[in-house]
C-alpha cells in the first residue's frame, strides 16, 4: 500500500479527482492530459502535474495519464483498496437519509450496523443495514472491527456519546452533528462535516462573483 | 456592504472562523488573540493575522480582536448580513433531513418552498415549509425571489431540473445530488456537495496518521 504524506490542501483535491477520473473512465476516455483534468477541475495543468508527481505518477510528455491507472493510483492513495467498516451512530432523519444517499460499497467501505435508542426502530433494517439498540453498543464494538463511526445522532448528546466511542477505542468519528466533540486529537480521529461551510461559500460566490 | 476579492482558500476557513467566533461568543469571551484562534483551528497565528488583514481589521497589539465584531464582520464579508432566499428542490430523504437538520434563520437564510413530484407530499409542511407541485415551480419562480435552489432531486433527473432551474433565472444551486450539472459558469453558480469527500479525507487520515 502507497504510504505518502501529502499537504491537507492537496488531500481535499483528491476526491475532486476521483469524481473527475470515474466521469472519464465512465466516457470511456483512455488516457487523459493534464491541460484536460485542469479544465474539468478548474485548476491549473501545473497543479495537477505537480499533485500528480507526489503519488510518483508523471504522465508521460504528450502522451498523458491512463485514466484507469491514475484512478487506481489516487484510490490508493486515500486507502480506498482495503475495505474499512462503518458504524452508524444514531438513525435520526440524517442518519437514515445518509445510509439511504450514499454509495458506500462503490468504495470499498462497508457499513456494518446502525444504533438507535428508538425501540421503534431497533431490529429494522435500512438498505440491509439492521439497527441495533445503542445500549449494545460496547459489545458490538468488542466483537467486531469497526474502523470509523458515522456520528449522526442529536447534538445534544453528541459529546457524551462520542467520549463513549472514544473509549470503546473507535479510531475515528465521521461527524455530522454540528458539535465540536472535544476529544484528545491523539487519541480519535474526527472529521467534522458542515453543511452550512458549503452555503456560506456559495452565498459568498453569489454575492461577489 | 464588504466587497473584498478573496482567495477560494481563504472562503474555505471564513465557515470554520464563524465557528469558532460563535463558541467564543457562546463562552462570552469578549477578546481573542490570533494565538488562541489558531490553536482552535489547527492554524498558525500569522495565517489568521493575515486572513483577517483581508478585510480590514488588523486587532490590537498585545490585545486582540474583539470576539463579536469580528464575527460580525466576517459574516458581512460572506454576505450572510442580507437574507438570502432558498427553495428546496426534491423532498426525498436527503431534501427532507436537511431541512430538518440545518438552523437556515440563525443565518439570515429564508427556506421559502419546497417543491416534489408526489402528490402524498404536495401540500403538506416540513418545519413550516410548504411543499408545491413541481410543475408550479415555473410559476412560482417569476412571482417569487429565490436567490439559491437547493437541489434534492433523483441523480437521474439532476441535469434536467437543473437546466430548468437555469432557464427560469435562478442564479445558484446548492447542488446534493453528486451529478455534474454541466451548465455554464457564466450563467449560474454551482456549489456541488459531495459527503464522500469527507469520508475520503477521513480514511487518507486514518491510514496515515
Amino acid at each position: 500500500m502507497k504510504r505518502i504524506a501529502v499537504s491537507p490542501n492537496v488531500i481535499n483535491r483528491l476526491p475532486k479527482y476521483i469524481n473527475c477520473l470515474e466521469r472519464l473512465k465512465w466516457k470511456e476516455v483512455d488516457r487523459v492530459s493534464s491541460a484536460q483534468l485542469a479544465e474539468m477541475l478548474e485548476s491549473t495543468p501545473s497543479q495537477v502535474r505537480q499533485d500528480f508527481a507526489l503519488f510518483g505518477n508523471y504522465g508521460a510528455q504528450g502522451y498523458g495519464y491512463k485514466t484507469d491507472y491514475l484512478l487506481q493510483e489516487i484510490k490508493a492513495v486515500i486507502g480506498l483498496n482495503m475495505t474499512h467498516n462503518i458504524a452508524v451512530i444514531g438513525v435520526g432523519s440524517i442518519g437514515r437519509a445518509l445510509l439511504e444517499h450514499i454509495d458506500f460499497n462503490r468504495y470499498n467501505y462497508r457499513v456494518c450496523a446502525a444504533f438507535d435508542v428508538d425501540s421503534d426502530k431497533i431490529g429494522s433494517e435500512i438498505k440491509g443495514v439492521e439497527i441495533y439498540d445503542i445500549n449494545d453498543l460496547k459489545s458490538y464494538m468488542k466483537m467486531n472491527k469497526i474502523d470509523i463511526a458515522m456520528l449522526t445522532v442529536s447534538p445534544t448528546v453528541a459529546k457524551q456519546v462520542a467520549a463513549q466511542l472514544c473509549d470503546m477505542g473507535v479510531r475515528a468519528i465521521w461527524n455530522f452533528t454540528g458539535e465540536a466533540l472535544g476529544l484528545p486529537s491523539d487519541k480519535i480521529l474526527i472529521q467534522n462535516v458542515s453543511f452550512l461551510d458549503s452555503l456560506f461559500t456559495l452565498t459568498y460566490r453569489l454575492e461577489n462573483e
